[in-house]
């Protein structure tokens, strides 16, 4: 029996739709001797409430949204596993919408996820991204929301971030304490405080070894044919003797320019990246990386989205999280 | 002006809710004149419908799920790229539910999907998933269901899948060809009908080469470490000259083995393996994969998907689609 409805139970039980919804949501109304004929009931013929109308009822969707610029990255997918843990334990169900680093689709999707689809969101913005008044609308509109990993700053909304800058610096200090003198710091073409963290970490540690006049920055994009033209035109013209990669595609990017000229690493160029991709262990030569714990920034951001849809009041350590990321040092940066 | 209703734009206009609703729907009970007063201010202060009531009048959710085994993988991040393109073209919104291979929690979340929440469904099943009364109550119901890479052949649905078992006797004719005469196939332990129709592709390639009697199967898990101990029994004992693993895990936990074990790859064991990792061509040694389309896998299993929810009549080639796979040649499988 098949898409079982409220008003065939009632007709089964010689009640009325009404007593058995209550009954369903255990109103004090209805009595416990009625509760338990209808709940049997339920149960036995695979009752599921229509969860449109529980919605409309409830003013609640059951319902959380996920926004990232993509999947196809180790760092997000095993957010959105952590994110999808936590869910399923509260029986919320999860949208994902894709930005692929596109402001105005970002503003298309917060756009219809106005006026209850969703109980709460959570978003890691996209680099493209310049101005927030789609944010700033649902702050307002006191829909709950948490940025994750790439934050925007100037919206009063929690935030679960890594120790970016401390973990940019770590890497940067152990490419000088492998030799390097002229590090380039490789990253994305954005307005992201995500970026000029990780760079701040960078510039901190060349200061602190005065290497500040061999700073060498390079900005990349989403296509790897243009990067790689860049990278290869970086390495001949300013010869760095190590690359950091504050995303792992300027890593891979890196890796593909210098198997195309035979410049050996870790011998002629040290790389490190921020990268979560487990097989980096199998490169020639395997890639260090300082990897983020992703699937705990899922778990923490989607932990706390849960306390705002549930109006618990937040500590004041929750409205700022930061993770630890760590190094994990392989042969592309030894001596 | 947030979250404007229905009853706001009535009073702004002195106009009755249900025409403001009609006059958005563009009924033909609604003069024109109206309509365009109506969406012109709805336009101006941000009216978006609320979407259980539109979803309890219209019968549709608007919303479509996917149900997947994990999305830490390239294929199964790539196939929701593909799925996400054509729903937002349809202003769909997308669910995602990971099963994590286990066979209960795949059936509770199609359990909850019924009655309306989705309007149609796309699922890869776990690898432990044995009956299928879940996936059948769908049919019955009448949800539109498209199964996709890991299908469900007893269940009259529509399947999108790869040439399984063209690409693994391609695969494993290639290792012949480059001197290979005792091939391990190693997979993962399971009753998919896709672990079959790779075995019956490297079965056919052995069978062509006089080659039967060298048949070495293994099933693994998803526990690497118990994964490992296999492999390194495998080649302690039975010396096999190649690995052609079926499942991207198998050929990275082989890969660390030979690291461990200090086996050369290829001179002393050649591996070729299915997989969409973009960096496989960065492993020491570059790994020869079989790649699945697997965005267009998810373009086509969506496109299929909404044309069943349109109540569009699909064409006989439709209810089975098979991309070919192709196999990318690179050291890991050289003389």
């Amino acid at each position: 029996m098949d898409n079982v409805n409220l008003k065939q139970l009632a007709k089964e039980l010689n009640l009325s739709a009404s007593t058995i919804s209550r009954a369903l949501r255990d109103s004090h109304e209805i009595s416990q001797e009625t509760k338990d004929r209808v709940k049997a009931l339920a149960t036995k013929l695979g009752f599921q409430p229509n969860p449109h109308a529980s919605s409309l009822r409830q003013s609640k969707s059951k319902t959380i949204a996920v926004i990232i610029p993509e999947i196809e990255n180790n760092f997000f997918s095993q957010v959105m596993n952590g994110i999808e843990d936590v869910a399923q334990q509260k029986s919320y169900h999860v949208l994902i919408y894709l930005t692929h680093e596109d402001e105005k689709r970002e503003k298309d999707i917060l756009n219809v996820l106005r006026n209850g689809r969703v109980d709460g969101l959570m978003i890691s913005i996209s680099n493209t991204t310049t101005s927030f008044e789609h944010l700033e609308a649902y702050r307002v509109a006191e829909v709950p929301l948490v940025f994750f990993d790439r934050v925007c700053e100037s919206i009063d909304a929690p935030r679960i971030t890594t120790d970016d800058a401390e973990a940019a610096f770590k890497a940067t200090e152990h490419l000088v304490k492998m030799g390097c003198r002229k590090i380039a710091f490789l990253s994305m073409a954005d307005g992201l405080s995500i970026s000029s963290r990780r760079r701040s970490g960078y510039l901190k540690a060349l200061a602190k070894s005065g290497l500040e006049e061999n700073e060498i920055t390079m900005a990349g994009g989403t296509d790897d044919e243009s990067n790689r033209r860049a990278i290869r035109e970086l390495l001949t013209t300013q010869a760095p003797d190590a690359i950091f990669a504050a995303v792992e595609k300027m890593a891979i990017n890196t890796y593909q320019v210098c198997q195309e000229l035979k410049i050996d690493i870790p011998e002629k160029l040290k790389v490190v990246s921020f990268s979560n991709l487990a097989a980096a262990a199998l490169f020639d030569p395997p890639l260090s990386t300082i990897v983020q714990p992703a699937y705990e920034i899922g778990k923490e951001a989607a932990t706390i989205l849960f306390k705002l849809i549930e109006k618990r009041v937040l500590l004041p350590n929750e409205k700022k999280v930061t993770f630890p990321s760590h190094l994990v040092e392989r042969k592309s940066t030894s001596k």
